[in-house]
């Protein structure tokens, strides 16, 4: 399966009182995790909204927490297509503590195409090419 | 069923370019809703970490979006309790606009008693008694 | 000199691992202060986006600390006007912990008013008049 | 005059509905930029504060924002420092965007040393050594 590896480190601002990353901030590195994933594709996701005007709008989200991510660990984000159809994408995502390898959570979002309207469209051609691609990569 | 009802309103550092609330902040309303439930239900959360040691760890986090939530919105967390045992508690959360009553999203977020070292540990027969009594209001 | 009192409750999303509010977080208190603090002057900030395209922009922002504000404090931001022209606004923050009345911190934000595409422009003599309005309150 | 530049791409969450990065991130940034710049200078802040428990407090912040940084830029902070003593140090800040080297904000941060109960104290000198090392490169 085709995937990517984004990196990142913990930023204090991400921590809690509880002397871990807040749980609402793994939503954030899943989001960083497929913008370079997107990027890996061969599209910016910036200028799919910008130039063509299609958003990729939540429709989902879960995360299951396995261990806890510190301030200043360095995490990697393993994202991954679980479904796509021209209406839907839902990523797949691993993070993962670097150093030690160690899991700290699992999760997917999932995403429908909408126009600048939020209204549900069908992803154009020039798009279901580049996710196509990835496909072939499988 | 026994449930809280927080109003909070949504904030211009909440919304992203897409003119929405981000999605990643929907958990923090989550938390927001789970704080207040806890008050209702007679103990403060802040005094259950500071006083008696016990950590309420998140261990699986789930959102579904059904509208978006814009800036200035006034929201209606609804929260409830789904599930809960010695070892774990379950929350689920309805998100309102609260002037259309419009759903937003709705949710849950799964956690286990911790003590300060983050090891698993049973909640104690005090606060034991505090989610028993909102049992009894079902 | 007129101003306005908010009050909000501090977030375990707003902690860091030093146990107290991060620091950033208070330029977020401060906006809901002034969104707050144009409603009592008899209109919505997001009206002013989105019907009139007038956006008030951060030019310049700036905090003092003076006492760590904690989870679930509750926080009353006292925003007032320090100076106003038809191109720019300053407004001014105090920060207390409301149960003892602390100083939390003191602070300003400094904005031009702009179109939406971000070029500096008048303020309509429209809104001219709601912070007139204020003025005559001093 | 030492300083170290970082390197982090502008997040979606960091965004707002006006189309660009929320003013009070740009203190994120700012504190990305200056853990990267203890590095640097030879020391990790984490060890400083687990290791050692000397804490950054910090008691100021400020920015002037110049240009708008956008979704996806890459953003160069440059970190240096402005004042330090035995009691307090004073970072300063250049934000630019990478591609056109624009400049899109400067700042400073003023901090006071304490130990975990928050109170001040004076640097001991191991750490005054990593700063005085730094001055040398001056």
């Amino acid at each position: 399966m085709h995937y990517h590896e984004s990196r990142l480190r913990a930023r204090y601002a991400e921590t809690d009182q509880m002397g871990v990353v807040y749980y609402a901030n793994y939503f954030v590195w899943m989001e960083v995790g497929r913008v370079e994933y997107c990027k890996s594709a061969g599209f910016r996701y910036k200028d799919m909204e910008a130039e063509d005007d299609i958003l990729m709008v939540v429709v989902e989200a879960h995360c299951r927490y396995v261990s806890p991510a510190r301030y200043d660990d360095e995490i990697i984000v393993k994202t991954y297509v679980e479904k796509a159809t021209v209406r839907m994408i839902q990523f797949g995502y691993d993070l993962r503590e670097a150093n030690s390898n160690r899991l700290l959570a699992t999760g997917y979002t999932k995403h429908i195409f909408c126009g600048r309207d939020l209204k549900p469209m069908r992803l154009p051609p020039k798009y279901q090419a580049y996710f196509a691609a990835l496909k072939a990569l499988d």
